[in-house]
């Protein structure tokens, strides 16, 4: 049977830190990320791939914001961004890819699925918004805003200003995951809970969006989870994690098992805007049952020995 | 073996002409008319929603120039637009069926599909932009873009301004076609060609994004046929097709048959940006083995002769 690997495109898969985002970037960038993924696609692995949509959800967030002030068009909230943002960037991945196939002659499919996940409302993040989204705003307007609208707003740690913040709930449920798992087995690449899925809640009378943002790599995990996949590749900038990063005697670890990465998390090793949601998300994968967590860069994916691997 | 139904939802099922777009708007026309498809589920039928997005693409649009003046944001060409209201409003369908089942106790999935539509690049309307999109301009700056971008702009017949136009090519192939027909014929209810599709053209690299927007109905008969149909229905606001509309000899249409309906299209019966298109993609259908296309509102699908019903 043909490993079944989860892959996390990283944010800046679609959107490097020095860059605007214009169309150009986006495309190219993509299609460099899906490039790299041919070593995986010629070993064989069937693949599932999920993406962030950070800095693509910040841009719709300012374009509705700029929308209704000259046009009069009411902003959409949060998890109807999120979708138009799971359309935009699973098309572009699917043209990516479907480039990529036809230069290599692989026969297969690219299916991007619009993809909700459930999170549930007494979750405690939602007493705790921590995720910073959209424009940002000065003190008097965040004050005018919070109190208008109940949003809560936080200053900006780089002093660029006040942004609202909403929490990150921990994902529960992946809508037709079971579908996922057997379009990937039959050879399609399916792209799914794009930016960490659209956040629902449900009650007796069905699902509802709700103004939040789940982790995309712990989406991803979910997803590897569910799905039984082998591997989850979690892709980011750097070739692998690190300790002591940035530091005289950084070291790159090749290989952590959940024991030591718990240890390296409670020493503050990894960053909490960075590394440690990837480095979570790698340890609920592998003590779920998963072989293998992967973090690694894209362009590494050619090395079968490649990043730092999480193990049991 | 259950009847397979294609359902091309109309604009109105999403944005009436008369609201702005707000959410809540938006949430209950979509409820509305998800809630109307109850029949067509008791009876068991199998069921493909295609849907129109002209409001809503054309607020995206409007967002992106806005984003693009205000914050710097590039404006994203047509086809990422139409991708981002594909995800939108897929994902609100989602949640309005997905609340129907529940209520009904109707055991059936919901999926939503990111769909491509190849378009070929020597469609002679490529020649001939007709589909007017975007923000309304004076003359003089319409004349300056159109010098700027190559794009071309038209005045509004009811003299609102210039638009930038854009084609309206064929619907040749439709990407994973093959996979909606089996998901629906297992009983899930599949979004796709949600604004007619994104257009692509395809050459030997792969497959293309272009400034183009596919007639939606079309784009669901060419569905409903592939997909081999039996019934297509195309949602508007009115429940019949009429010759002599708003005459006083306006007559409402039970069945037309193809002969008759090309009759009727060769003397202008049809407004050609409303009527028109619908009962040519009727014909599209039954002409290419569907049994019956049926032209009607919404609320009558509860019906069984609702409509206008266009036979071989």
């Amino acid at each position: 049977m043909r490993p079944l690997a989860m892959i996390a495109f990283g944010g800046n898969a679609l959107l490097r830190s020095n860059q605007k985002g214009t169309y150009a970037e986006q495309l190219q960038n993509i299609e460099e990320t899906c490039n790299e993924l041919l070593p995986l696609l010629e070993r064989g692995y069937h693949l599932v791939i999920g993406h962030g949509n950070g800095p693509q959800v910040g841009n719709v967030l300012l374009q509705h914001e700029a929308g209704a002030r000259e046009y009069g068009l009411e902003a959409m909230p949060m998890d109807v961004c999120g979708a138009e943002t799971q359309g935009a960037i699973g098309y572009l991945i699917e043209n990516a890819l479907d480039r990529l196939l036809t230069t290599h002659g692989i026969h297969r499919r690219v299916i991007s699925l619009v993809t909700r996940v459930e999170v549930y409302p007494d979750d405690p993040m939602f007493q705790k918004p921590t995720k910073p989204i959209g424009p940002y705003y000065t003190a008097e307007e965040a004050k005018f805003l919070s109190e208008k609208t109940g949003a809560v707003y936080r200053e900006d740690s780089a002093g660029r200003g006040w942004r609202k913040v909403v929490p990150s709930p921990t994902p529960r449920r992946i809508a037709n995951i079971d579908l996922v798992s057997r379009l990937a087995r039959e050879g399609n690449i399916v792209v799914t809970v794009g930016g960490g899925g659209i956040p629902v809640v449900r009650d007796h009378m069905g699902w509802h969006g709700v103004e939040a943002v789940i982790d995309k790599d712990l989406a991803s995990a979910l997803c590897a989870y569910e799905i039984g996949a082998d591997y989850l590749y979690i892709l980011t900038d750097v070739p692998q994690v690190y300790i002591n990063f940035r530091k005289p005697d950084q070291k790159a670890l090749s290989t952590l098992t959940v024991d030591e990465a718990l240890d390296y998390l409670a020493q503050g090793q990894f960053g909490e805007g960075s590394m440690a949601p990837k480095v979570r998300a790698a340890i609920y994968f592998v003590t779920n049952g998963g072989k293998e967590s992967i973090i690694t860069e894209a362009g590494q994916l050619g090395n079968p020995a490649c990043g730092t691997r999480i193990v049991p």
